[in-house]
């Protein structure tokens, strides 16, 4: 397991500090005041990431205008005019369409290398790290969001196979971390509210509400949203919290669908979307026999969504190896940008599937390109359309607006474009694509079902492809119950929720038999020190003394400074047992002697209380030094959480060294501890359960013996 | 607290049988078998419950046809025909009508007060404590099943204000229940399938689910149904289980509805439907002027439910305490009967709501009754129907088809009548009354709002009583985001679901600040330890040493069976600590000198080692007695429930008392301990989080100092 990642503080420190701040008068108006700010900090986030969203829309709608009006149908009246011979034209419209794109590509992929690395990609797989209890540095910073949010634009808008979605969940997730924070690292802004929130355990229940907004934002789902923060993240569940994550999810669509509402003159319609608008299916009912069809369907999903894994798996450890430097990374996101941009032409002049005008109502805007008069090109309206249009074309057109090639084609090359464009060092999501590649085969499916089966009256492709939109997605990300929610959700559609959710389990089902979703081979790879749903299968005879480390850096409950700024230098754990006294080790042992377990002190804690100088000059804490101040449970708040100082900047001068500090009442009274016969699997359960950081290991007679990290538990698969 | 009622065991007997089990050859493959078999049980449970569900709806139309084709409409006619006078005929219908609700009533008031009390209420309070992890007696045994499901037939035929919804999901637990465990204890059948299940950890989690598949089969909403175990109950989150309980949800629903579309002649529509069918509305959309409409709606349901809840709990404290012998119990059923029967008659001759014919469209088979020809009733359409189709005709009627006045009569005499029938010793729901109820003044306030500001063009009532209903219903039970989602999939509509939303929001606000939800009202009544969500307010200083039992009954490694014996003979505790050794009270302290904790023992596994003789004649273990058997683990999920034996029937003889037993093999060896000092926070979230029961105090060399079960910590509120 990669060293770079931190875990998470999510329990209370239930130190004597903690306890005395109950006595105070004015608690219970603390209490009060801080459930209360929890929904106000809950309905900001609603309403910021929905202006979030729909600021992203609003920009890919204008980089869209311009990349259709400006740049391919004036080119094509040109070109039209200037009577170029055809060919000709066809290379200057290309080029110009692939210099576009790749400019904007190159801006959003300058964004993720300069500014903020961890803002490539859909950024689930960091959430869903966050939620478990991992801290990705950078994840939840301010010019993270920056990066993520004009990054994504830019990539949906240069034509990638990509979609807005998925970063709309890490914007949700960026913008909660930061309201609850009341202020901002990036730069160094202190709004100075909210700052009880101010440590991971709060940090991270509002991480999840951000989390469902984002969904919400992105697909209109509340519901969904929800529960895609439950299955991806939390292990707990709160009634309490999870009816914030409701409130936030639920203003963060509102607030998106309002404001889309009226930046595109539909003020007051306040009907229930997202970003992604999968429109609504007219005639949703289905009848018996077509189930079959929608589980071959969702046997089809889990084999390619497993394949599609498989290849993108491979993909991400040949980048590993051989795209290092960022000139590398740099160009291989303008030769995808290319490519992209080539494949729908080369499309378009191989595959010539031109239908009539009437045959799609729904298509107001039809892209004629050089198709002939009053016939417009399907292939065209697949590739040059936004992807969230295309998904709705396929859903909702007509059973022949589509020629069965053209779908074939079409779900192969941008099966492909998908699987190179995830993993590359832009911000972009998998859902959208992922979707359009399943629409495209699913209405293949349907179409061809309908023609081996003259006699089964009723098919209607939509449908299917809607199927296999859910198919290809949950055979990716084996998502499942989340998924069925927002696919319901976004379709507006709860008649169509049982096949929905039949394909899912089908696919999870062929899925799992392969491999593991997408996002999860994805935190495999970053060696991340995740901790899955349950414990390992064979985890009753791996007990605690094997799995714990022996060589315990613990403390005494009054120690001196300089071993602790020693400790401090020398040790990189975060977390140290305090025990009531550490003598030699005995004959034959390695270890020192350590005594009985008193408590659990945080690295974090200690450079607050040096920071502060609570030293004493005697070892019963009489005689206090000079300038040493007391310190209150809001200087650990205050620091948060950046705590770590370099030694030297404490300015500890050889008789500070040689002082003692009392660590009584900073410590964790009661920390977690098992014996040394205890098993990984109730191990696990505990660190699972409580969301765990640390565990001690003790013997018989409570004497430390060793000490268990949630890394220590995460080695083992 | 109550002592009736016992802990659930969640945690697993990390013992030395356990572990072995893991080394033998073939536990992959029955790890795989196991987890194949829970989505076996899950798909079981799922039919099972649908067909259960069907069974109901289908008994209650066969009763209601009898009611109104055999009952009402003949004798309206004989009476016609015989040209009796108007009253005296409506006299003879009245009380053919009483007598016919009377019986069916006694029927059901019979069943459960002769056959399985606990099937009174809506059983949703019982089925939330078995999923908090306390055990009701015979929650969930088949005679419950019975009696509930014949019992809600009869209720709701009967004309109480009763649904059949919250029954369903009591249902749906014990069915889950029964089929989990391959075997029915009212009649001694045992399949001897899935005896693994047999234990209280996978009965939960089954139970979950068919609590899940109940509510899934009474409103065509799996998601909601999910939804509705997690809020209610679970306390983790596991993708795993949430994924089956999904699973039987969604084949339940898909059985109802398949059912009752066959019986009902639409066979192959396999639309979304449960027992409440609110059917469609036409047209979904709403303005942002209505929202502060919906807001006051959210108001006015907040004050009527904690109104509700008010007069609801004084009743019950009522009934405690004068309502208590049999007779008493059997004949308030009957006044109720007569009562509701006589309500409805009163307010047909008061209130003169005749409508003309057409103006409800949806209407065909209106109830004529003494209104002139070609006009129908309104209020027998409210009173004599199903409530079911009651709430249909509030939502979905056109504006003027009842009278203000007939919705005001009608809200209030149904309020009351829902709070004196719930309660009562039938089995009865309160969700479909209650929504009746709401969806009556919403209605209402959506008529005075057109009449208020006749500007405003568009108001649809039929979406106001929505709100109204789940205002109400939101407003008693206090349940967010399940019942968001349940009425958004009962609607089948996602549109309305964000002012559902809001108009719950508000209510959950008004409601909490006067009282708590009705059924953690009784749960409360019943003295039922039930753990919440989060420790009590003021926590942090209340220390285990004051929290544990210090009069610790415990037991050392090797046991003396007469000792044994003797504790089991004089106590009723059903977990005990082992420690090393017990000596004699040190001097000045009470209770005796327990040594280091070295692990747990429960009762019911004490009964299982005294049944098998697994005795020695010396303390070593060297020379076992005649008739000693090897104790396996499935012994233990053999005699599961039902450990209990009377000593006498173990046929111990004294030589037996002098034998001693090795209990080590069977100790859980890694208990969960606490020190002296840990407070009642970090107590309950342990308790909370890791679903446990027992706990052991231990000072700093851990020896045993106290004991702490789950009903110490539900004490505290
Ligand atoms: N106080 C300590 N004394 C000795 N070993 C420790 C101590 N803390 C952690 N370790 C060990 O160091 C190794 C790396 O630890 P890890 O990085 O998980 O610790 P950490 O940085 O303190 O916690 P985390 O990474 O979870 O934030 C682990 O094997 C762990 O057991
Ligand atoms: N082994 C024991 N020794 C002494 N006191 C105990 C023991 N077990 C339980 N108690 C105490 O008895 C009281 C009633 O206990 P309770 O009914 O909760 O125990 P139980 O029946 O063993 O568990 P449960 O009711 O949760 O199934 C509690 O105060 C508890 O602390
Ligand atoms: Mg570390
Ligand atoms: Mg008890």
């Amino acid at each position: 397991l990669s060293e770079k990642y931190e875990s998470l503080d999510y329990e209370i420190i239930d130190n004597e500090l903690y306890r005395t701040e109950e006595t105070s008068s004015d608690h219970q108006k603390q209490l009060f005041r801080l459930s209360l700010n929890r929904w106000v900090v809950c309905f900001l986030i609603g309403i910021v990431t929905g202006v979030v969203a729909a600021f992203i829309d609003i920009l890919v709608y204008y980089s869209a205008q311009v990349k259709f009006h400006v740049v391919l149908n004036n080119l094509i009246n040109i070109c039209d005019k200037s009577k170029l011979k055809e060919s000709g034209c066809a290379w200057v419209v290309l080029s110009a369409w692939a210099i576009y794109n790749c400019i904007l590509v190159g801006i959003g992929a300058a964004l993720v290398l300069f500014v903020s690395p961890v803002a490539a990609g859909s950024g689930i797989p960091q959430i869903k790290c966050f939620l478990n209890g991992v801290q990705i540095p950078g994840v939840v910073r301010l010019k993270t969001l920056f990066a993520k949010a004009i990054g994504v634009s830019c990539s949906v808008a240069g034509g990638l196979a990509a979609g807005k979605e998925g970063p709309m969940i890490h914007s949700g997730a960026v913008i909660a971390a930061g309201i609850s924070q009341g202020r901002c690292l990036t730069f160094p802004i202190d709004f100075n509210v909210f700052r009880y929130f101010r440590n991971d355990r709060e940090k991270r229940d509002f991480v999840s509400a951000g989390a469902a907004a984002g969904v919400a934002a992105a697909f209109g789902a509340p519901i969904g949203g929800v529960l895609f923060s439950l299955e991806e993240g939390a292990s707990f569940w709160n009634q309490a919290s999870t009816w914030r994550m409701f409130f936030s999810a639920m203003i963060s669509s509102f607030t998106v669908s309002s404001l889309l509402s009226v930046f595109y003159g539909q003020s007051g319609m306040l009907s229930w979307n997202g970003l992604a608008n999968f429109g609504v299916f007219e005639n949703n009912s289905y009848n018996i026999w077509e189930i079959p069809f929608f589980l071959l369907i969702g046997v089809l999903g889990g084999v390619f969504g497993a394949f599609f894994n498989y290849l993108n798996v491979h993909l991400t450890k040949f980048r590993k190896h051989y795209v290092r430097t960022t000139f590398q990374k740099f160009f291989e996101c303008i030769l995808v940008a290319v490519t992209s941009a080539f494949v729908g032409f080369i499309t378009l002049f191989l595959v010539d599937d031109c239908q009539p005008m009437g045959v799609d109502p729904n298509l107001t805007e039809a892209t004629k390109l050089w198709c002939p008069k009053g016939k417009y090109s399907a292939v065209a309206n697949l590739f040059f359309q936004n992807p969230e249009e295309s998904v709705k074309s396929l859903f909702h057109s007509p059973f022949n607006a589509f020629h069965p090639t053209t779908l074939l084609i079409f779900a192969v090359e941008y099966f492909l474009l998908t699987l190179w464009t995830f993993g590359l060092n832009v911000s972009s999501g998998v859902f959208i694509p992922t979707l359009l590649t399943g629409a495209a085969w699913g209405r293949l499916v349907g179409v061809m079902a309908e023609r081996m089966f003259p006699s089964l009256t009723g098919i209607d492709p939509g449908k299917y492809a809607l199927a296999g939109a859910a198919a290809q997605l949950g055979g990716v990300a084996r998502m499942t119950i989340s998924l069925t929610a927002i696919i319901v959700e976004a379709t507006k559609d709860i008649t169509f929720g049982l096949p929905i959710m039949l394909v899912l389990m089908i696919t999870k089902f062929v899925g799992d038999l392969f491999n593991e979703g997408l996002y999860d081979s994805h935190i495999e790879i970053a060696e991340i020190p995740f901790l899955d749903w349950n414990a390992p299968k064979l985890c009753r005879n791996i007990l605690a003394k094997k799995i714990m480390r022996r060589d315990v850096v613990a403390l005494e409950p009054i120690e001196n400074v300089s071993r602790l700024v020693d400790i401090l230098l020398t040790t990189r754990h975060h977390g140290f047992p305090i025990v009531d006294r550490i003598s030699e080790p005995s004959p034959g042992s390695l270890f020192p002697n350590y005594g009985h377990l008193k408590g659990l002190l945080l690295r974090s804690q200690l450079f607050v209380i040096l920071r502060k100088r609570h030293f004493t000059h005697d070892y019963d804490g009489r005689h206090p030094v000079e300038g040493a101040k007391p310190v209150a449970l809001s200087d650990f708040s205050d620091s948060y959480p950046r705590y770590e100082v370099p030694i030297s900047r404490l300015n500890l001068s050889t008789t500070d060294l040689k002082c003692y500090v009392d660590l009584r009442p900073f410590l964790h009274q009661s920390p977690h501890r098992v014996p040394l016969n205890a098993s990984l699997g109730s191990i696990f359960t505990l660190f699972r359960g409580l969301g765990l950081r640390f565990l001690c290991a003790v013997d018989d007679e409570n004497r430390l013996r060793g000490f268990i990290t949630r890394k220590d538990i995460a080695r083992f698969k």
